[in-house]
């Protein structure tokens, strides 16, 4: 099949018309779905449903160690949630400190922490600070830019390859400006190209020299064990170990958390940091709260066995998301393959799909698609401040819909790259003519 | 009987000798004992192990307005769960957030919102500000002071009345020092005096001038349903009413928690604020989580129903905690009574009883304690900086223990009250004929 780029000013002017037209019988059927978030669907979380059965009221609520889960106490965690969640993150029980139900929390207490009282090796709280500038791989994230930016941090955005960030720009930057404080990364099914950054980037990130002695990396292993291929999973080399090769081990933050292996609401969160790091912010989470909620660690634990193993339970999930994924991906080869207008990644694993359109195009897409039922995340929101500068890229979050949903929502948003494509390619030939 | 004050040196001496015998006696019984903080025990917690039941792998997961429970979103909690805790707040459910398992980390986040953000009618952050203070109305609670220290703030010591804070001294503080930002106040059977704030108090809080523009009541309502005499239960005045008639509801900031009424290490917590206050505070919390366990918010209203309605459940409480609070104030009474060397309260609810020696006499009650295998809360806990300017303030907490270990703990203490006490006088004595 020909390229857009190919076509001659007619053909483009006849394909303009063609898909319009499509695009009106669409509109016409009155659909209405939402690809915009990274929400498991309630068939998903009716996978854990089992675990409200693992509590009740003859139930001994005391963990391994003696710990009454419904009285005060246990700061950090009770040991059994440790581990479990130590397995996901590839560290240590007592690198893990156990929170609640948020992630994203988490993250937001360690930032203020950092800003308020800083963090280990900090010779001033970042708040008091002239500047703070985060590196943010994008696409990425965008809750993770939110909270920076919240906190007041200029964010510098690094490019996203197949790798990982760009990390010859990442050495640059961090090596030459002390006001750099912190990257967020999204390791594993990355947040949104799903890929898996390499060994290579990995041990960079390790090993790197930072003007900052208090630089930290932010490693939202999310979807650590979201595997689709469980026996052929990408894996993730383990950057606490390289860390403590390479005698930077305080510079990383690990989070997790159950929120799409268990209940998106109502699951337990975690960070992991080596001992130094762990001590600093117990220190400063023991003013903050006596503890998080041990019996739903229990609870965690108590359904994560047998039968129901993470690994055993992780797969009902793949078999769940893989046919979605594929009915978007089939649908991007199909209508987008060969028509040298799009490029993607192909995740295998994680929440999400990011498609790249040409320039300029992806707002337009985004909003021909609302026009007609259909949410897609804005398109921007993958970048800084909301600020694609190509205007390119489009995150796609086919988890929540369903199946045919899922379908119906990806065609309509190849028929709307398509129309955006074309209009910009007619504008620019049109221009060329002007001029 | 005759007062300590009033002994002849010998007979203070023979009291002493008398006092270390008797000492010495229980110490040989090798008593092991807590009565150092406000933690319910077994008995009462599995009064809400039916919660356990509440929801099952087959329950429905919706919220009334058809949330999913275990999915993710409700920033601010399910209506149900806003409206049970406006309920204990006597607020309206729109003024009602919903938090994680501890209210405790609600302060600590609405204070760090304060340092980094500002509250509404801030010109500044008060990370930004040269020097902030505290009111810190003592005997009050360890925990809330050492929030507002971790942040940096000077603690400013208010005298307690059995009406609540010195009025009077806090109307001049706030008036003439715009480097006051704040008063921490558990109103209601106060931590550890026990004692319920007067209606004067309360309109007083909320109608007096204060020089900060920004200045916050912290109301940490933690035992408002937790009455010993639920029928004759004390009655605070509703300060959001009384700040609204001022327009101060800026101000005010009302925490509780369900700690003590269901599960301490797994209840649910809430802040209620009026509009203003709860848009700004909202906005912060929208960057740090999608939303607290609702699931559990969903366990806590089904099951405060019918039976187990809020006010039943609380008398089982009450049934459990009256007589262990009778044995410390049996203790007091017929052990310290007459002695001229003691005083305290008669709280009505709450977890703590506030016990006065004469100057320069707690710590050494306590360590006395100590020695014989009863542990209290450290004397000067209940201070700011944990230093109680007189040495003379003693919080007991007799929740926790068994009743007949309540009695003998109390025993104990007594008699180590009075030891100390007879030791001061002889130094006293002694001093005085020195010189």
């Amino acid at each position: 099949m020909q390229h857009y780029t190919e076509y001659t000013l007619e053909q483009l002017q006849a394909e303009d018309a063609r898909l319009k037209k499509e695009y009106e019988e669409v509109k016409a059927k009155g659909i209405k779905l939402d690809l915009s978030r990274g929400k498991p669907d309630s068939v998903q979380l009716d996978l854990s449903r089992g675990m409200l059965d693992c509590l009740d009221s003859g139930s001994s609520l005391r963990a391994e160690d003696g710990t009454d889960c419904v009285n005060y106490g246990a700061l950090a965690g009770i040991p059994e949630a440790r581990r479990f969640m130590a397995d996901i993150m590839d560290v240590a029980p007592e690198e893990v400190f156990i929170g609640g139900n948020s992630s994203l929390n988490l993250m937001h207490d360690c930032m203020g922490i950092a800003y308020l009282f800083g963090m280990v090796g900090s010779e001033t709280p970042w708040s008091k600070l002239p500047a703070v500038k985060f590196l943010c791989p994008s696409p990425g994230y965008d809750r993770h830019f939110a909270v920076s930016q919240h906190f007041g941090a200029e964010l510098v955005t690094v490019p996203m390859t197949k790798d990982g960030p760009d990390m010859d720009v990442v050495e640059r930057l961090v090596a030459g400006d002390s006001a750099i404080k912190g990257i967020w990364c999204v390791p594993k099914y990355s947040n949104p190209t799903g890929i898996t950054y390499s060994d290579e980037t990995v041990r960079r990130l390790a090993s790197m020299p930072t003007a900052a002695p208090d630089f930290t990396i932010f490693w939202d292993n999310a979807y650590a064990c979201h595997d689709f291929y469980p026996d052929e999973p990408d894996v993730l080399l383990n950057i606490m170990e390289e860390c403590k090769k390479n005698d930077t081990a305080n510079r990383l933050l690990i989070f997790a958390s159950t929120s799409k292996i268990s209940f998106s609401g109502a699951g337990i969160s975690a960070f992991a940091a080596a001992a130094e790091s762990m001590k600093h912010l117990q220190k400063q989470y023991s003013l903050q709260t006596i503890g998080y909620d041990k019996l739903n660690q229990l609870r965690h634990v108590r359904f994560f066995q047998g039968e129901n193993s993470l690994k055993n339970h992780m797969r009902k999930h793949a078999a769940l998301l893989l046919p979605k994924f594929n009915a978007v991906l089939d649908c991007l080869r199909t209508q987008l393959g060969d028509l040298g207008i799009a490029r993607w990644e192909t995740p295998r694993g994680g929440y999400f799909i990011s498609l790249d359109t040409p320039e300029g195009c992806a707002k337009r897409a985004v909003a021909l698609c609302a026009e007609a039922g259909v949410v897609i995340t804005p398109a921007g929101a993958t970048f800084p401040y909301g600020a694609d500068p190509a205007d390119s890229n489009i995150r796609i979050a086919p988890t929540f819909a369903a199946i045919d949903e899922v379908g119906t929502a990806a065609a309509l948003l190849c028929l709307c790259v398509k129309m955006a494509s074309v209009e910009k390619l007619l504008a620019g030939r049109l221009d060329s003519r002007a001029s």
